[in-house]
């Protein structure tokens, strides 16, 4: 464990290989697990700086400002970070669907015996 | 999109190049963020057969039972998977503090404009 990193008072994230940290959105409200995806310094500055929820993206190898396109943004009520800084979870007022299949949330299937079911909005 | 992968019903993890997927685990009552961790096709493939979360440890580079040292197992009590399968999530009943450094979530550190500030256990 690293002593200072996973229990004291200074922002330090353990960024990857990639320079990219976890970034967990849930519903502010609700509690939902909305999406997972990942944010570079800048998405995590940005998120910061602006109260709305910026990520790192992979496939596009850009920074992505939630929402800009559709207009969903995230609007951050609280930000925390994990014991060894590699992971943020965010909690926020989403604007619209967090999915871009159009969904609430990204984890609209449940892993059965079987395979995948669908999970009805109410959850 | 990968329409099949994204919106399809069969269970087809897109495994990132160390062969791992994000595990995100919620307290199943509280719905409080427990923690993030990874699995490998045969943590997922234990977890589902065994009800209790397995993760795939990066810094031991090794299978890994949660709770099997400390004895803090997390019951799934649901198991997801996101749009593009490269992320589940876990509701799990959680057997004691979920974090290693007895902490009941990871997540015991809000990100402030100076720093990190401690969140009470009420959160």
């Amino acid at each position: 464990m690293d002593e200072a990193r996973d229990k004291g008072l200074a922002l330090n994230p353990k960024y990857d290989r990639d320079g990219l940290i976890t970034a967990v959105v849930t519903d502010a409200d609700s509690g939902e697990l909305l999406m997972v995806a990942h944010m570079n310094a800048k998405a995590l500055q940005l998120t910061r700086d602006t109260g709305l929820a910026h990520f790192w993206s992979r496939s596009r190898q850009s920074l992505w400002k939630k929402g800009e396109t559709s207009g969903h943004m995230l609007k951050v009520r609280d930000l925390r970070i994990d014991c060894d800084q590699d992971a943020v979870w965010v909690k926020a007022v989403p604007a619209g669907p967090a999915c871009h299949t159009g969904a609430r949330s990204c984890f609209f299937r449940r892993i059965g015996p079987e395979g995948l079911t669908p999970v009805d909005a109410a959850g």
